[in-house]
């Protein structure tokens, strides 16, 4: 007997990241029994993304648009280029609020182990962005993980020559965060760039 | 600015059972990295089950074909319907190899407190292929819940004027379970059911 539909649905969901055969077989039910409310709204979602979402060529965000919305959003300051490694993180920035800049999503990191190598990256034509008059900041929003800045170094090296200020995201004791949790590098970091009450 | 098409898919996945908002980024940059590969086998597949899907007559299982797979197949044995709370019991009834015969779907459980009521389960129409000549047992095969028990129990006195054998599944301790990590109940249920050494 060949795979039947819905487990073979099941198989490919439970495939996704974070999934597994379980939670693959509770998401199908739950498809299965709202057809109307779940299941058409959710394939119309990802009709539109298989067909219509590409990437920008200016940022390499994804949208429906290229240039995608940021890019074509006149109200942004042209000033600062925010490089974050991929999409989850421009979102993240996004939901924030605090920032009202470009970006430039790279779409990971530098990584010898994996064979991602800067032209993977994008970093040519970030160099270009941050070479336009009307460049006048690079914010390296990397995470502060090793692989995050390896490639912020990576950065900073390519465009040391360059008009552009860089900066990167402050380190410190983020907001909630308990002193007794946070690891020596957080404290080291914190105690540093201590400021002064106003 | 209206809500972008992206975050909106992330919001739809992120209300499926099981995943929340983070674990929906991932998915949807996992399907976008991978539009050929993964999202458009996803895509046909969910589009197979909003299409064609349907509710078998017999044992309201789900398949593409009505009757379903299991009823319409001539080499499972007509005496014994095996009835499961859902589709998820069955595909694990189905991957054990150990049941052969028929099943009968109920889609739940009884509850007052969430509404369902017998008519909601299809118990009529168990009732119905239980007093089919053909049928010679009934394997009461829920939950040890006390839903499930619940269930079980209103189904073997409504069939409890027919002419079929009703059986339920055995207790006791799971394969690979530890004594010291099973509850009370189990082991009771398995000293009480002790099997004679062959």
């Amino acid at each position: 007997m060949a795979e039947p539909p819905l487990q073979h649905l099941v198989r490919q969901i439970g495939r996704l990241p974070g999934l597994g055969p379980r939670s693959a077989r509770r998401i199908v039910l739950h498809l299965l029994q709202r057809r109307e409310s779940v299941l058409q709204p959710l394939l119309a979602s990802l009709e539109t993304m298989a067909a219509a979402i590409r990437q920008c060529d200016t940022c390499r965000n994804w949208d429906v648009t290229n240039p995608c919305g940021i890019c074509a959003d006149s109200a942004r300051s042209d000033k600062t280029i925010c490089v974050v490694e991929d999409m989850a993180d421009l979102w993240a920035l996004e939901r924030s609020g605090a920032y009202h800049g470009r970006y430039h999503v790279l779409g990971g990191t530098l990584s010898a182990l994996e064979g991602v190598r800067p032209d993977d990256l994008g970093v040519a034509a970030l160099l270009i962005r941050a070479s336009q008059p009307e460049a006048q900041e690079v914010i390296l929003a990397l995470g502060a993980t090793v692989d995050g800045q390896t490639t912020a170094h990576y950065l900073a090296d390519s465009l040391a020559h360059s008009e552009v200020r860089l900066s990167r995201l402050a380190r410190g004791v983020p907001v909630g965060g308990r002193l007794d949790y946070m690891d020596d590098g957080t404290l080291m970091a914190a105690v540093r760039a201590r400021q002064p009450l106003e």
